[in-house]
């Protein structure tokens, strides 16, 4: 695929203009953005696109195809300048609309709003740290079907600026990187030594090569502006094995312009006079802006031509596969449609633990069956498997070479785990899951919201979740957690109660398609609730229903998880006192929202009095009950001490709540 | 100060075998801990506290100490075995009740708790990352006074895990320390290949030697049982000069005990069984347990000797400044008392901007005066001084060997700015702040977790507040980040409206001693509001006040920041329709939640409809205007467009609320 070898310098030169002046014509319209860069990039982006990166416009999401993931997303106009010469469904009138509402050319790149870009980046670091769990997805998608047929040879090339290599989380999956051998993983460190601030050497003196050779890399040093460099560079990276590849390009920020490498040509336009500079010294039309060579536009076409034809070998591939038949083909079909039986909770309901446990156990327990039914559910956990119980079992982890495993050891990197698990979601074949403390989604963070913006089907399995994890302290005790994460747009928080809830949890986040699910498991026992005769498991998607209740309830008591076993004692000791206490597990609060009002009233009838029971923060729960409501919680820190003494300290006993309830 | 060089390897020996098996002791009691780290720790921890360490037992804060701390917190047993046997406040009576309600000694060190513990470590990598922010704060104080007297040459010795070493806080930090040559840090990394899910091969393959020496430091690799080698290690360590030092020692988890070199050493007790065989295998009593020989106690008696005498010596260059006198004395004694003036708020409010601007202008505006007063202001920003304005002027950048600046650059390194800041808040002579967007508050929340937990005075100043910052897009506009940070424990945020209200935001923070302080500021340019005859701007410390009024109001209108502005435009049109609408500005809520009752009802009268406005996900507001009023906000993501467009898009614009409000 090297016909482009052929190109002239001087179009070459012309092509990579192109490039430069559709960023710095798009800035300029904006009145806003990052013309620096882009043209500091565009001669990378050009090799990459022409002579490696394989695609089709014409099916941006072909499993087949390379990917090309932007980590500095400030560059934007690079990429949808790309996008629209490589033939993607991005018409000139989309580069004329950057930054305005409604286009598809935002600030930062969205990869649910415009075809062909693989991931969301922008809030540095995610990009890199993402393309790494895309990088393994191929891999471990391939080694699934290596025996039949080659479905899965993507390579994924990038770049990455001084901030995402400054910020920790691509430390952390640059390690991880190397210790998995991704070598379909090739990025460019656009090295231009200046950030907003001014030069990097204010900051930054660090060997970032010889950084990345010590996680396990293969690195070169290259001339960013000089094609022949850039050429050998890729040629290098991709032939080499057994590591991922970094290329560190030495590069100039707003080439060719009078703010060349300033921090002036970084976040805002060029403005008038330095446009009119620039084009006049690279001998290019002032009128019209957005201009495109016919002969530039010709590359590209060519270059769609041979994405094409590699388009069309691999579905040879495919079809390979498809008449070999029998399990495997039927693996790839269920994998590429994230398939989840339709009767999944009846299917798990059937195995839900009847001893009393954690709910971590219970559902490790469950997590098993779901993994049996469904083949796309992959994960791991960030050094805490014996903890959160999520290991799946019969299934190796994933190592150097071998990617045919189902478990992934993260190692002590939530962020690059949560960015991972991103990166894997938004390629093909799998549902991903990471696990942790719930503590530490406080270090992940940035990536939960990338997955929710991003409509990412990304599972977070969190344990440990509240005070009750007892000895190890304040430091390891979320408080604030559960809200902090509920009030994150798209992000569906499930805190199941019991075993039977725990089913009704990995239900729930099996099934829903467009944002990640966070799930809250507890560290210690809780008993398992005696559901009513005729109780219908389903009501659970509901995000709260009636657990235990009384007839023409005097009050209702709302709680979650390990607070349900308290709920239902304190109704006990009040409906003895001629109380009639209805108990409402709320598993997951945002579903209960959505739901129709006439539900929501008939599980809390408007005018009964409200209390509201969960081990965190109580200040949301007041829009529940009242500004004068009782909520039961914990507003302040937790302790070090063993659980129960906790929860007699910290007043959760069932008779401390009657006390409170009573008034 | 190497008297102990004379002791023979035979008490050494018991010495360590003392400290592990204190440990091992308090671990078994509390049924719950981490013995085998402090087991293969106990050799270095002996020779740091032993040969290097300045500390006086007495005075635990002497200014002049150097400082130890225990990144892997989670084995606290370690460090609060040095701290009781070095003769700080921490009976054996402590260490009889390690993870119990109410002890000094919880399952991981609480800075704020225990005496002679230097800063609250557990959350891997924080203690590591802070302890860059402590050694920079000693160079700094030191780099203020060295021409008179040298009162702070003090060193940070600390140890960190595979867990430290894994997280990208610690690089982020690393890379920082090596910039600014942090010669006073001395980091032990504890190699013993063992992490909770197993051996650390399963995820952790890369030179973490090699890595350091590429971010800059000095690396030595070392048997860490080879008491020889920890001691010449640590000799080389404290003698090369212009790097942060780190010593690779490979450990065995556990040694001595059946359980050595094995995960099941790690999170749990040996048991009776392994605790017996191991205290027979080192000759060690079964009875009493915590036992600790007389001539172990001598030792550390005696190191307590050579303390008082550094400490003696450190005083007579104390002396030495005082007697100086001048600005100088005076420099030295506000910085130890991180003196802020009483009346700042009426100082400030004397240089108000009276122009319309961003509030992050007018911060930056009024923060220059705060500088001015309170010399222990410092701090900087993650590489985004030209959009946070927070830089102090007409004082340089640290850097290496200049120390005697107010300004740090960060780098984009949110998450270790974080730990930096909370390292000099914890430190003596400073109260710091660091800046970024509100955005990225995500990136660095454990550190501001570990603020509010250690009551820091940490300030974190966060601009670019809202969707308003515009044309980024929703990659960089927070939308629930407000109420994200004001439900972590202790602490504050605060919201300006305008210029006013950032002095009052400023002299909050300033005050406030107890906890860590946010500033959420606008990128936008907003109003000045017009105040009342007579308007007390101290009212503003209060949290929430009227900020326009109406007699016998029928609506009040809660609102921060730049919505106040749309707050008072409502009110026009309403008042002009027969309403009589009250404007409250909430720019700290939780200080008014703290409020007495008659104030509270006084700016909220009870009865009188409510309606809230903020340009954030409104959820728990809805506690404030009850389950069905009207809050004015935004639950989904926002857009990439010009902040007009979005505020009107967006329904913020005054007479699409008014028409919300009308009904």
């Amino acid at each position: 695929m090297n016909q482009q070898a052929h190109d002239s310098p001087e179009l070459v030169k012309k092509a990579i203009h192109t490039i430069q002046m559709l960023a710095v014509d798009g800035v300029e319209k904006a009145k806003s953005g990052h013309p620096g860069t882009p043209m500091a990039l565009a001669g990378i982006a050009f090799e990459i696109f022409t002579k490696h990166l394989r695609y089709d416009p014409q099916d941006p999401s072909w499993p087949g195809r390379d990917r090309f993931i932007l980590s500095c997303g400030h560059a934007s106009m690079l990429l949808y300048g790309m996008l629209h010469l490589a033939g993607y469904d991005l018409p000139m009138e989309q580069l004329k609309q950057f930054r305005q509402f409604g286009s598809k050319t935002p600030g930062h790149p969205e990869s649910h709003l415009t075809a062909g870009v693989e991931t969301t980046t922008g809030p540095l670091g995610q990009g890199i740290a993402s393309a790494v769990g895309t990088a393994a997805s191929i891999k471990m998608l391939g080694a699934r079907f290596d025996d039949v047929a080659s479905i899965a040879t993507g390579r994924v090339f990038g770049i990455a600026s001084d901030g995402d290599m400054m910020e920790g989380v691509s430390g952390e999956a640059g390690s991880l990187a190397a210790h998995l051998g991704l070598d379909n993983l090739i990025f460019f460190y656009d090295d231009n030594k200046i950030t907003i601030d001014g030069k990097t050497e204010l900051a930054f003196s660090e060997d970032v090569g010889r950084r990345y050779e010590a996680y396990g890399w293969h690195v070169q040093h290259i001339d960013g502006h000089d094609q022949e460099q850039i050429r050998k560079a890729l040629d290098t990276a991709v032939s080499v094995t057994g590591k991922p590849k970094l290329i560190v390009a030495r590069t100039h920020i707003g080439i060719g312009s009078p703010k060349q490498d300033s921090e002036k040509a970084h976040g805002e336009p060029l403005g008038e006079k330095d446009v009119e500079a620039t084009k006049k010294a690279i001998g290019w039309p002032l009128e019209p802006t957005f201009f495109v060579p016919d002969e530039v536009r010709e590359i590209f076409t060519r270059r769609a031509e041979e994405g094409k034809a590699a388009h069309a070998a691999w579905k040879k591939e495919l079809e390979k596969l498809q008449k070999a038949g029998g399990e495997k083909a039927e693996l790839y079909r269920k994998l590429m449609a994230h398939e989840v039986p339709e009767n999944l909770l009846e299917e798990l309901v059937k195995v839900v633990p009847t001893k009393e446990g954690a709910t971590r156990a219970h559902s490790g327990a469950i997590e098993q069956r779901v993994a049996a039914l469904v083949p796309s559910l992959v994960g791991g956990s960030a050094d805490l498997n014996p903890s959160t119980k999520t290991l799946i079992e019969g299934s190796p982890a994933i190592g150097k070479g071998k990617f045919e495993g189902r478990n992934i050891h993260f190692g002590i990197r939530e962020h690059a785990m949560g960015a991972f698990v991103n990166g894997l979601a938004s390629s093909d074949g799998f549902i991903p899951f990471g696990s942790t403390f719930l503590i530490f989604s406080d270090y992940m963070r940035p990536a939960i919201r990338i997955a929710a913006l991003t409509h990412l089907r990304s599972l977070f399995i969190f344990t440990h979740d509240s005070i009750y994890l007892g000895e190890d302290g304040p430091t390891h005790q979320p408080v604030e957690h559960l809200w902090a994460l509920r009030l994150i747009p798209n992000v569906d928080v499930v805190r199941p109660c019991d075993a039977l809830e725990c089913a009704g949890a990995w239900a729930y986040a099996m099934q829903r398609k467009d944002g990640p699910t966070v799930l809250a498991l507890t560290r210690q026992k809780v008993a398992n609730i005696a559901r009513a005769e005729g109780f219908d498991p389903k009501v659970m998607l509901r995000g709260a229903y009636t657990i235990a209740d009384a007839s023409d309830p005097t009050l209702v008591i709302v709680a979650t998880g390990s607070e349900i076993e308290v709920a239902v004692a304190v109704k006990k000791i009040l409906d003895g006192e001629g109380q009639r206490v209805r108990v409402v597990s709320a598993l997951c609060w945002q579903q209960f929202e959505r739901e129709d009002a006439s539900y929501r009233d008939a599980v809390l009838p408007p005018g009964v009095r409200r209390v509201v029971i969960e081990a965190g923060v109580t200040y949301p729960w007041h829009a529940v009950v009242g500004e004068k409501g009782l909520v039961v919680g914990r507003d302040d820190f937790g302790a070090s001490a063993p659980d129960k003494v906790l929860q007699k300290e910290f007043g959760f006993l069932p008779e401390t709540v009657a006390a409170r309830i009573r008034g």
